[in-house]
């Protein structure tokens, strides 16, 4: 499966960056892990000579592999668990209940589920915050995808439960940071501002500094989450953070539906990066994050889609989507949100979110080779639109790409996986659920 | 291709009624375009013996066709066409001026371009209100499934024009009325309260009482349109037409954005159908539908894609998720228009939305043949919920439907289409509005 080079021949290359999204046909060629060359079809000179793996790209898209930037991957084995549900009777009734019987077995075949669902669905990097993350770690590198992990660390103000919390996310980066050839990258993963005390999210502060390396939390994603944090440090929760020192360019907070302006401001401040999950927060019912206003103020927004038992996928293409039409709605403005800034969130900005924009987010040389091709010639797709983002955003589905590659390795190709073994991961998962409803 | 009989073996029947939507294992038969049998597997007498063709339905569930109760469909020749802009820009600069060059060979492309995305994704029905109707009725006769059409109707008070817009639409009633063994049926398509003179929507309701045949207009879409009518009229669209004597329950309103809640009362009492498009109300930033309070009245709610011009597509399974959500987000209710209603709105309630109700919408003996298979073994449905509503609401899309027969024929096998030439459809798609731009 080892393959050196690879040149895909004349495919539209969609790029984003920062201001815009460029488009233009062109060849492009991989070596090792690695974009080494782009050229426009008309003047390209990149020859086909020793190379061993030639991929015919006409009719095809070509862009930077989707970036999630905040799930919880092992939950893909509670898709579908309980819905419709109020926030509390879901937690206390179901999902809690459920996920006492986790091991790191089941984390590892739920992480596997989900690397196959991303993997079929155009995304080459997520990041994840969840338990057993070593078990996840060892998924995410057999599965050739990029994935930054944390351990959701939970203390209720309980010395005890913290310093455990801090010995598990330590060990998962002192075990796993850099593994699968630098795939996986490791972060902190304080929950929440209401799940987690002063004292852990100040020592997650000093421990990230340390380390060197980011640190992945909810904020705001509930009124009664706000509330709770007014109630108990009379501050909005970024205000709060703010003020405990915490907020810093390596902080990526998911969710922040309930927002102010005046924590808008403190969020560019500091360069504090925000992930926006759409279906989750529709789902849920939570609310609608005001980001068509935080990106009027140049605050750096990813998209995420958060775990599949709140969404119930982890489709980034139906996730672009959702993003766009719930701002368009929600501010009565079809300017909102166009397909380009959609398109931009999902790749550079991501990439940026978790400080990963000098490796993967675009289509540049020497950049890593994260690419995946979309299928053109699909009739969802019908006709080819002159703006390509359009149709990716409003028209496409996960089911549209083709060909998923990550770190220059082919994982999928022709919708036919190429390491993991599809059709077994789908039967250990429908196990895993039936002993865990059962324990 | 005739096939006289098909039995599905071991599938998940999925079967929505007006009240709940059960689920069994079972075998289903079918003869010619009718369900002639049902039988839980256990008890299943039916014998493979004389069958000309047996599917295989384990692991795939069994379920009604999916209804789009307001589209446009051979508006898919302008998917990504413009995006992202104020209506007016949107329709004056774009739309309109592509459609000036319409004719009904670009209208019979543009709608088996529908017609092909349609089955692919599992939609059987369709409600179509268009131009060129005869021209969509011969590619619809073609394709196999079912389509109620009409002639979109404006007149802008002119005399004229109304004499030829009833001239187009009886035309269509008269040629096209039960074309394709009974698969076409023929509205009246008024095209709105602001559009369609008080001359124009009077005569509606007296032709379509005499030739017995619906009628389908847009309602209350935007705001702007509301405001219209009311200073106009001096009241609302639904009062309005109320007092013309227009509402029946042979009436099917796409839309029902901005509705009052006397407005309900007038719709419920009158037995008017509501068509709910989810995606064009937020992509064209229209607003939000109260369709959780419409069906706590009881009124009758269908899901629609409305065109692809705005939306872009016409997957249905990605409309009912929509759907969904926001009426959750938007009423901060995580039980607002649970799976299982969701589901219900785009079967039974869309066939009875469309007066179809004793023909199809459910899995019943004497039902038309209206089925579509999804694979349960997708990894997006993995794993298999003991509510088989969650996974196909909430996340499955159009991709995962493996087989759709419509009136007892196989449309597609396997995603394989076995009428129309998908590929030759495509191409002929992308030169049509290559050529409509350059008109």
């Amino acid at each position: 499966m080892e393959t050196k080079n690879i040149l895909i021949k004349n495919s539209i290359i969609l790029n984003p960056n920062e201001n815009t999204v460029e488009s233009f046909k062109g060849d492009l060629l991989i070596e090792n892990d690695k974009i080494i060359e782009i050229a426009k079809t008309n003047q390209s000179s990149i020859s086909t000579k020793g190379i061993e793996k030639v991929i015919d790209g006409e009719n095809k898209i070509l862009m930077p592999g989707l970036i999630n930037t905040h799930t919880h991957i092992s939950m893909n084995l509670f898709r579908g668990l309980a819905d419709d549900l109020a926030l509390d009777e879901w937690l206390n009734n179901h999902i809690w209940p459920t996920e006492a019987g986790l091991n790191g077995e089941y984390c590892y075949t739920g992480a596997l589920s989900a690397l196959v669902e991303m993997i079929k669905s155009g995304t080459t990097t997520f990041n994840d915050m969840y338990f057993f993350m070593e078990d996840v770690a060892k998924a995410v590198d057999e599965s050739g995808i990029r994935g930054c992990l944390s351990h959701g660390m939970i203390d209720f103000g309980d010395q005890e439960k913290r310093e455990n919390e801090f010995k598990e996310n330590i060990n998962l980066i002192k075990n796993c940071n850099g593994m699968g050839e630098g795939r996986i990258k490791t972060f902190f993963g304080p929950h929440a501002t209401s799940t987690a005390s002063k004292d852990l999210l100040e020592r997650v502060r000093h421990e990230a500094d340390k380390y060197k390396v980011g640190i992945h939390i909810h904020m705001s994603e509930t009124k009664n989450e706000v509330n709770t944090i007014m109630e108990q440090a009379k501050k909005r929760p970024f205000e709060y953070l703010e003020d405990l020192g915490f907020l810093k360019d390596d902080v990526i907070a998911a969710h922040g539906v309930w927002v102010s302006k005046e924590e808008m401001d403190i969020i560019k401040k500091r360069d504090v990066k925000i992930s926006h999950n759409p279906c989750s927060n529709m789902k849920l019912s939570s609310g609608i994050a005001p980001i068509q206003e935080m990106i009027s103020k140049s605050i750096c927004v990813g998209i995420g889609t958060d775990g599949a038992a709140s969404n119930n996928n982890l489709d980034m293409f139906e996730e672009m989507k959702f993003a766009s039409l719930l701002q368009k709605v929600s501010t009565l403005n079809p300017q909102a949100l166009n397909s380009n800034q959609t398109i931009q969130m999902a790749t550079i900005n991501g990439a940026k979110a978790l400080n990963l924009n000098k490796e993967i987010g675009s289509i540049e040389e020497n950049k890593k080779a994260d690419i995946i091709l979309i299928d053109a010639n699909s009739i969802n797709l019908t006709p080819i639109s002159d703006l390509i983002s359009s149709n990716l955003v409003y028209a496409a589905n996960g089911s549209n790409v083709n060909t998923t590659i990550c770190n220059g390795k082919i994982l999928m190709e022709n919708r036919k996986l190429s390491i993991l073994d599809e059709n077994k991961i789908i039967k250990k998962a429908n196990i895993a659920i039936k002993e865990l409803k059962q324990l």
